[in-house]
């Protein structure tokens, strides 16, 4: 079991399977790149809301009911935000604000997001090395028939996914570059796992912002490590998130098949789960291996369980 | 007793006699003008200790037992700022964080320091007004044997007063103005009190930024409304803060003389403690009238007994 993995994790659906991978594989055999899509600036802080969800959750400090933030929250700074006229749809814990402060003041003296990271994981007990996909400010842009372009939190947090979604946008795509240890972290990787996070708005960021997608046959990868990703969508819906709402806003039938299309070409092995398993043949016709387990991460056995499977079908892959 | 009164406020002592002013005073008969000269940046927050201190004390917010922050605090923030490495010689209060967030990111959008205190003081419930000195940076510098120049809070919190003082320094007082509302509140007055804050770093730099103290014979007041000064030394010390020390540091006996002696010139009433009434004759001799009154403020009734002192010695002065 002496794999080395780069997992691939926006929020909470990310958050788990990495957690999985951590309970498993050493510290110097897994590194978690993050999406930092979702970033953004709110009460003159900056936030990377899946850094964090992949943080706290690993650390063992997630709230484990909401997905976001921290276990065991008080709300004493937001509840005064409130009275003082500030806006509260994104709400800011009092534990976590420490994080969103310390990271906030570090940017500004001009240290990197990833060396940020690196101290913050350490501070937090986090073996496991976790970066953000770049230190560059690639934001996601979504654009809705209602209100225009939003800004991805605008559209998630504060309008609460409702505005019906016509296409995704990376601002600064062109020039972003994946930040420090990410190339070497991929080239160094028996295999990279794109974990259930949503394919849109968590993973193609990160395909994006590290270019795995578009210069994977151009050897980025200096050998042939494969990629496999697992399927967010069970049974035609989002386990959590608007992944199935997007999918179908955009045209298509949500469904373990649809997030395969969207990987084909450079994804090798494909893991969904036992309830989709008439569309096997499907999957397998895209040109990918597949593996048909139980993808639903109830607690923190079926992470482990998951990463288990997940690092079986990479050894058959090899 | 109808009195229009601009009262001149530091910390903690002024906070208090404003708040007997502000018990015994309508809202359009006071205003309060503070000092911002301890005014800092820490973890990218701009803090405004004497503004906080007198906008808790008026809305019943203050923590009675510190002198600074709020009551019915909680430190989950700064715990896990802690945790991050970050500095926390500043406690930063999770519910006194919303003021900092909120009135940093305002003051990025480019609200004014005065603006953002008038929306909050109406948040608070304070009816009665309070304004910044100024809305320009005009930072108090602590000359020291030790350490050489330090910022305020530096001196102050971090350092605890312990550096010898050798003088201080207001950095851009020569381009300060006053905040919009200084200049007139203090032309429409019958009388400004300075309250019984520290001479050198809290009343100084309101005096510096106001212009109070060098034009007003050159009729910055537009009319013959008094000045009216209380000691904040009591029988050779200060109720609370590094006053006597500084005194000692800079060759001078603290006393009510020497707080007197340090008005002198534009200062024509000052109210002293009677623990100190032997010093009548010679504070009379530098040209003010004088009252003798208990000046300790222990308590809430003590606020408002001498705030009504203050108001029976202007008359006579009228």
């Amino acid at each position: 079991m002496n794999l080395k993995i780069v997992a691939l994790a926006g929020g909470v659906g990310g958050a788990k399977l990495a957690h999985g991978l951590a309970k498993i594989l050493s510290p110097e055999n897994l590194t978690i790149i993050v999406n930092t899509g979702d970033d953004f600036e709110h009460h003159g802080l900056y936030i990377s809301p899946d850094l964090d969800t992949v943080c706290y959750t690993l650390a063992g400090l997630a709230n484990p009911v909401t997905g976001w933030g921290r276990v065991n929250e008080s709300w004493n700074a937001t509840e005064n935000i409130a009275k003082l006229g500030g806006q509260t749809w994104f709400q800011l814990g009092d534990r976590d604000l420490a994080t969103h402060l310390m990271r906030t003041s570090r940017l500004k003296k001009g240290d990197s997001l990833s060396a940020i990271t690196h101290d913050f994981c350490h501070a937090w007990g986090i073996e496991h090395r976790i970066i953000p996909m770049t230190d560059d400010y690639m934001p996601t842009i979504v654009d809705t028939v209602e209100m225009g372009e939003l800004p991805f939190q605008e559209y998630f947090v504060h309008q609460r996914c409702k505005p019906t979604v016509k296409g995704f946008r990376f601002e600064g795509v062109e020039s972003v570059r994946p930040a420090e240890g990410v190339e070497k972290a991929i080239n160094d990787a028996d295999a990279v796992v794109i974990c259930p996070s949503n394919p849109w708005v968590s993973i193609a960021p990160i395909l994006a912002a590290t270019k795995l997608n578009s210069t994977r046959e151009a050897g980025f990868t200096s050998k042939k490590n494969p990629i496999v990703a697992l399927s967010p969508i069970i049974g035609g819906e989002a386990v959590k998130g608007p992944a199935a709402k997007m999918y179908r806003e955009l045209g298509i039938e949500p469904s373990a098949l649809a997030v395969a299309k969207g990987y084909e070409g450079f994804v090798d092995g494909f893991i969904f789960d036992k309830v989709d398993a008439v569309l096997e043949p499907e999957i397998q016709n895209l040109g990918m291996k597949t593996m048909i387990i139980d993808s639903y991460m109830k607690d923190i056995n079926g992470r482990e369980r998951v990463a288990k499977d997940v690092l079986k079908f990479i050894h058959t892959l090899l």
